[in-house]
């Protein structure tokens, strides 16, 4: 089985534009609270990993798709879920719903890297079992 | 010949997170700024648009691969560039560059539709004609 | 007795900048969101009031201090209380604290206004009472 | 004479919210992009001045007025001007304007600490004698 995370948004004012709908960069915020409470949620501090092994995780591709506005007041579900592990490379892919119905979809690549370095780097062992444990 | 224009952003504080460099949601905000001074480049006034015409152009898809991360205090430059037309669709392609090193390229579909209803709907010819000009 | 509300906030990499903590015009965010929540708490449906009655309330000044830095993963709480309730204004005082350290604090004048026109109007009857209930 | 500025700023969708207008934390944002222009004409790099000296300068305390509401596609000009240094703070006033009407208006405090301790630390000379060279 694969690690599954949900996790609940609300549209304040500050996630709006003045077509009256949340603007499309701000669902990009949204899906990585998604992540990194997701993250959080099996046990990895992404704060500690840059202090102690500086470890950063960014995203390095993501192509997503917008199927209904999402409106100020709005509850939304964020679903992440973990698809495949590569050697540097974390394959997720994430739905945004309100009330069951398909607001946006993402496939995102996140990079391991070093965080002083900026190049991408070999996942550590500890945390592809975290990551792979569900 | 395509339609294509360049802008140029600054990178502000604003733009950038604890990571050290820009986030990676902003980089859609470029890009859009990228396409609103392209429209209004064409003669294209969006505010109008939507006012006498009821018309919007939303974001439908978006692929953004991040190559190289921006800095506080560096100029980019984002390049945009009409790539086919559709009914109801427009596919448009972005790069942002520094000093000719590409940060991050996207392939975006842009969905005209009606702002009161949501709707997707023909792209106006008259628009069509302003964007096949070039 | 006062109007008064807590609202528990999580620090995301998008609130930061590259200064390491909290961006500071995302502390105002917060603060709305506090103050969403405080008006969603005693009965408030900010969308329904535009809607139905064409009122806003925007904020008209706002005086704020930064005390300590927040950074990525701190939980914040955001302290709302009513302080006076004018003919067409609602002064409001508000803290941002983390473990019961204060990182900022704000005064906040709310004006309330016609959505159409964007003038002040006088704060109907009915939602004087909810606000001065508490 | 006191040291001045002014910069131009387009509103675009990403400032908007949906009330219509600019959403009120994102004044802070232009300001502060009349603050670092400010500051880059006068011949001061902020980059350099975290990365040689530690220095940082950064918001203590902000007192905005809104006045007037801005709109996408509008253009904004931020005055920037010096008020006041102190040994270790810095005082100065913003306006924001279209056309000659005033949109918003601050006085902000900024405070110059050490980046590595978040501590205040008294002006560097030689950026005193930057500062009031206007």
């Amino acid at each position: 089985m694969k690690s599954f995370a949900s996790w609940c948004v609300r549209v304040y004012f500050e996630d709006t534009d003045s077509g009256g709908v949340v603007y499309h960069a701000n669902y990009l915020k949204f899906m990585e609270r998604g992540r990194t409470e997701w993250l959080r949620g099996i046990g990895l501090d992404q704060a500690e990993l840059k202090l102690k092994d500086n470890i950063m995780f960014v995203v390095a591709k993501l192509d997503i798709q917008y199927k209904r506005p999402a409106k100020f007041n709005d509850e939304l579900m964020v679903m992440t879920s973990l698809e495949k592990i590569g050697a540097s490379t974390i394959f997720i892919t994430q739905e945004i719903l309100r009330d069951n119905y398909l607001i946006s979809s993402a496939r995102v690549e996140i990079a391991c890297i070093n965080s002083k370095l900026f190049k991408p780097q070999r996942i550590p062992k500890k945390i592809k079992q975290l990551l792979e444990k569900l």
